[in-house]
């Protein structure tokens, strides 16, 4: 790609921890700026080797990055993003990782409604999370061979899109376009409605029953560990896609629980063997 | 243990072949004879050394055996009691590794009833499963730290369930008695309910959406990868007690839409939290 010179990082956890590790160790940046709220957490991150400095100071963090990355729990993304597009060179070009977007895209297109001119916003989400959250577990690997959705409207210029796709690909990624309310539609049934699920799963799970689980409790329930703080605004900010989710779920499980109850076991089994074939078509 | 000089094996897939490493490598046992319909399964089994001999002839091979361990399908699990207690010595002792025990143990009771001689069967159900199945992915390490459910009734010599206890301790596994009632309510909640949501998570999922898909849909979709034909007698015997558990998994998932649908994100989290402290409470 067209290198940038130097590129900033609002929220340096799992997700811009790792960006900054792999756009360093890939060499494909001059300076990566970490900007966030906590000076401690700047310094773990500089010493991991994610970022080449740390701020507090978002004007100042973003003054001179061709590229500002807003990699913060969604519930502050837009906010960010205007603060950085006040900021930042005129040409510059935003993005985020968040993993809703029709209300962070809707959010910052009132902030920067009119402008003919200065930094571009397009939205992003790289589908490449993990239950554990923090600089700790960034990776310089985390977004080899996964899919990044990027959501541009039709006022994304084709040279902005056409950025922030190698940007991602630079990264490992591969970059798939779809508009923030097809991305937001899909996410409810492949990560919300998961996450969903497993915390059901886990809160049906009486505590006493725990030494009788194994291998199938412990991944089906896995997600259900993550942080309810990061994952409350998801789900506020998708909720009636959720909610159809959760219907088709519904309609699954009863179809199931209908042919147990009915002793329909050719049913049942032929219904558990189409599931297996979805889940076969992932791999392991 | 006091050591078994034979033990003998029905059915040398995942559970059967493992516990014929097991032995053999813990050198428990002079010999492990393993019993199967095919030939060739034996040979792998034999190849693999987790039996020492392989016969598709059940009363030769139970013949001089003073364990005899049946690791078929549920649904095969009674009828192979039956033929090997006619044709095993006097004082064999008889378990099995099903996954539910009711059908089991009374099926096997009906055959077994008012002898007041001769071998003893006791139910076991070593909670250490994998989605994938065969000889193949057999393993010494399979029960090491893992629970066995033992289910001895009121007519079970308290020197069998020594037996059996003792068995299943010397190969790593941490053993737990109670009725064969309470173990399968127990995995209606911790293995039938977890598969059953997985399956349905699976089919609830359009096949294009799979690039969309992150840990989360690969880990709480895991163990829809099982195989249906194994899984059928594992529901069908157990129905009620996986009805009910359904019933207590959707009041968890009802909540947690309520909550949403209400837009009371206060109630959401913390219904995420009480899942999480769930999940956490068994580690990663």
């Amino acid at each position: 790609m067209a290198k940038f010179d130097s590129i900033a990082i609002i929220g340096v956890g799992l997700i811009g921890g790792s960006i900054g590790l792999t756009l360093r160790e890939r060499n494909l940046v001059r300076e990566v700026v970490g900007i966030g709220r906590r000076k401690h957490r700047l310094e773990v991150a500089q010493r991991a080797g994610a970022i080449d400095r740390g701020t507090t100071d978002l004007a100042s963090g973003v003054a001179k990055s061709q590229l500002v990355v807003v990699c913060t729990p969604v519930e502050l993304v837009a906010d960010y993003v205007a603060q950085a597009a006040a900021a930042c060179p005129m040409n510059a070009v935003i993005t985020d990782a968040g993993s809703t977007k029709v209300a962070i895209v809707s959010a910052v297109d009132t902030v920067l409604a009119g402008r003919r001119e200065g930094p571009r916003f397009i939205g992003s989400h790289p589908i490449a999370g993990d239950h554990r959250t923090g600089t700790e577990h960034a990776r310089a690997s985390l977004f080899e061979g996964r899919t990044v959705v990027v959501t541009p409207t039709d006022a994304t210029p084709a040279g902005t899109l056409e950025q922030i796709t190698h940007f991602w690909e630079s990264l490992g990624a591969r970059v798939t376009a779809m508009s923030a309310a097809e991305h937001d539609a899909a996410l409810a049934a492949t990560s919300h409605l998961p996450h969903l699920v497993a915390a059901a799963l886990a809160a049906a799970t009486p505590r006493e029953l725990l030494p009788l689980t194994a291998g199938g409790w412990r991944d089906t329930t896995r997600v259900a560990g993550g942080d309810p703080q990061l994952w409350r605004p998801i789900f506020a900010t998708n909720r009636s896609q959720v909610l159809s989710a959760i219907e088709q779920f519904e309609a699954s499980l009863s179809a199931l629980r209908n042919a147990l109850e009915a002793k329909d076991d050719g049913q049942f089994e032929q219904l558990l063997l189409e599931a297996k074939r979805t889940r076969d078509a992932l791999g392991d």
